[in-house]
């Protein structure tokens, strides 16, 4: 056994999610089945299979995982992983509305190894129509199926109704969080010009993936152990925000340095779609005159060329752009590492916290 | 005081929209009042005002009035109408919900006597943006913000758990069967042909409109008012659902035949956007050899002249296939009038759907 092993086997990280990640995917899988079982149309029927095959193409399952694990790190008493299981999976499933989303805006082909749900429908029921959006209009409308099946889940799984309650409340405080983070995402791309304020790629971030990712999911699972303490629920933000903060930064710095196969997204889609990522951010409030100029013309352009992508990058890299943004991901790792100690959670689940921290904390360029 | 003016004066359904109405669209401005104030970003602000303005536009509110009454009719006891009136808001909201997506899947430029929501975000963010497409992205993220404003609302009634929980079961089915209704007009809308299945026309106007607008909201008024007996929801089937497929078979006659300022859609549009409705449906069964091959190529087509447009309506009244959808639409409105009697709801409820039966039964072409 060499080293590389033996360090995989002894990570509760990983044995946390090996627990839990097959239970989560059995669930969507059992719940999809269930639905084209009684599907009286044959197109439903077609369409929920796409559906199980789409919410259970190989992921980290981040979202669900810190979600089972707050559960069982602020539990008392009885187990009931069985119900928290069923709202892990919501989770899981609403990620897969909003990813179906993600791709008809960005225009994107892939997702997951798998090819994206737009482009599924497409394929299929293109042939029939004279409609040529056939695709993205189908798969905007699937995605509302989704929404609709988490809140049926939601409603079926047997919780204390107070906590059902609360569970709801973070519910909708997510998909409205991450909806105005998507909206200034939006907003910001292939801009016209820069008269940005300061902090727009901070605020992106902030909103449509530090509480999305992280932060949500945790209070989540904090709720469905039964906790209530307001203070508690202050501490697992200030641990939460800069991690999901530092997983952004990461994501930005590996969608533009990153390689394909580690991050299995697209090669420069960023610098493609003209995201104002923090990296951008930096690069133009580190360079000016002629070089901006050429910067912005170049980043601004709807189709780039590769030779404009690769002065992009290297751009980004020359800028001291790539310095500073790696240098604030490791700032906001290491905040929310000191921080860890002080969640009353059990150990165990504190360790597995540990886990997702070292995760993110790695940048592999 | 003429004649006219006395029928609606002692109309129960008049009074008693004219009664709630003003209710729940004062709680939805509220709502938004609210979320503006706390917005914390200046384009959440705007946005949150846009919203406002598009679900409080003049509209029957059809949906939650059917709602609120059927609650009244039923319940028993302690009249709680404050929180009844925040779940009709949500059945309005999310009626927004689903108008913004529809207006983004049909292009449709008018809705409710305003711009639909994709035109007013692509005239105010298209400027700062080189993405061509920016409106609808925003616009359909904004329907998201109002399907998360829902869940709030909701997770904020003070109902008894185990109502609200009946409640989402039923809200889950009202979007996943409103979806599906959605997804196979969008298969059968600009068909390269026409091989479906006999009944398309129906199954549609069942899933899209007859358990949405009609059946699921009553339901939700039963539910609300604590009642639990499934043969009287089934009752309650057995009469809304003949009246929501009237309500459809009305609006696919008025969309041929009806006037732009009764109808407040543009005239034609079903037409343009090629839909298969029932008209459609019974057209094409009643023709044959060149006539049926003309009307098909003509109805087909992406791009259709005023000229084409005429000859498609002409050829759908010649056929008979107007009459035959009227006397269905007369079928099924007496129908669901005969199955009144036997809804155990208090009578003066039972006035009101007759007024709602009334003005079902009308069709002005």
């Amino acid at each position: 056994m060499n080293r590389k092993k033996i360090v995989e086997t002894i990570s509760p990280f990983k044995d946390f999610s090996e627990k839990y990640v097959p239970l989560i995917d059995r669930f969507i899988k059992d719940f999809f089945d269930k639905k084209i079982k009684h599907s009286s149309l044959p197109f439903m029927k077609e369409m929920y299979a796409m559906l199980r095959e789409y919410c259970t193409r190989d992921g980290k399952r981040v979202r669900p995982i810190v979600l089972a694990n707050a559960y069982s790190g602020y539990r008392k008493g009885r187990d009931d992983f069985s119900e928290v299981i069923k709202l892990a999976a919501v989770i899981e499933i609403m990620h897969s509305f909003l990813l179906i989303q993600d791709d008809i805006i960005d225009k994107s082909a892939l997702r997951r190894g798998g090819k994206a749900m737009h482009l599924l429908t497409g394929e299929k029921y293109g042939p029939r129509s004279h409609n040529s959006n056939i695709g993205s209009d189908l798969a905007l409308i699937m995605a509302d199926v989704l929404f609709a099946n988490s809140i049926e889940i939601i409603s079926n799984a047997g919780i204390r109704p107070v906590i059902k309650n609360e569970f709801l409340k973070v519910f909708s405080s997510t998909y409205e969080m991450t909806a105005w983070g998507q909206i200034l995402d939006i907003l910001h791309s292939l801009p016209r010009n820069f008269g940005f304020r300061k902090n727009v790629a901070m605020d992106i971030s902030s909103l449509k993936t530090a509480h999305y990712t992280i932060y949500y999911p945790m209070l989540m699972g904090y709720i469905l152990a039964g906790g209530s303490d307001k203070k508690e629920s202050g501490r697992i933000g200030e641990f939460a925000l800069p991690l999901g903060l530092a997983f952004q930064v990461r994501d930005d710095i590996l969608g533009v340095f990153g390689r394909e196969r580690d991050t299995g997204k697209p090669e420069d889609s960023d610098i493609i779609e003209g995201k104002i990522t923090l990296l951008v951010h930096f690069t133009v409030n580190s360079i000016k005159g002629a070089e901006r100029e050429k910067f912005l013309s170049l980043f601004t352009m709807v189709k780039k060329r590769k030779r404009e992508i690769a002065f992009i990058r290297g751009m980004i890299d020359k800028s001291g752009a790539l310095e500073k943004s790696m240098e604030l991901h490791g700032r906001l790792v290491e905040t929310s590492a000191a921080r860890l100690t002080s969640l009353k959670m059990r150990s165990v689940n504190r360790d597995i916290l540990t886990g997702i921290i070292d995760a993110i904390r790695k940048v592999d360029i």
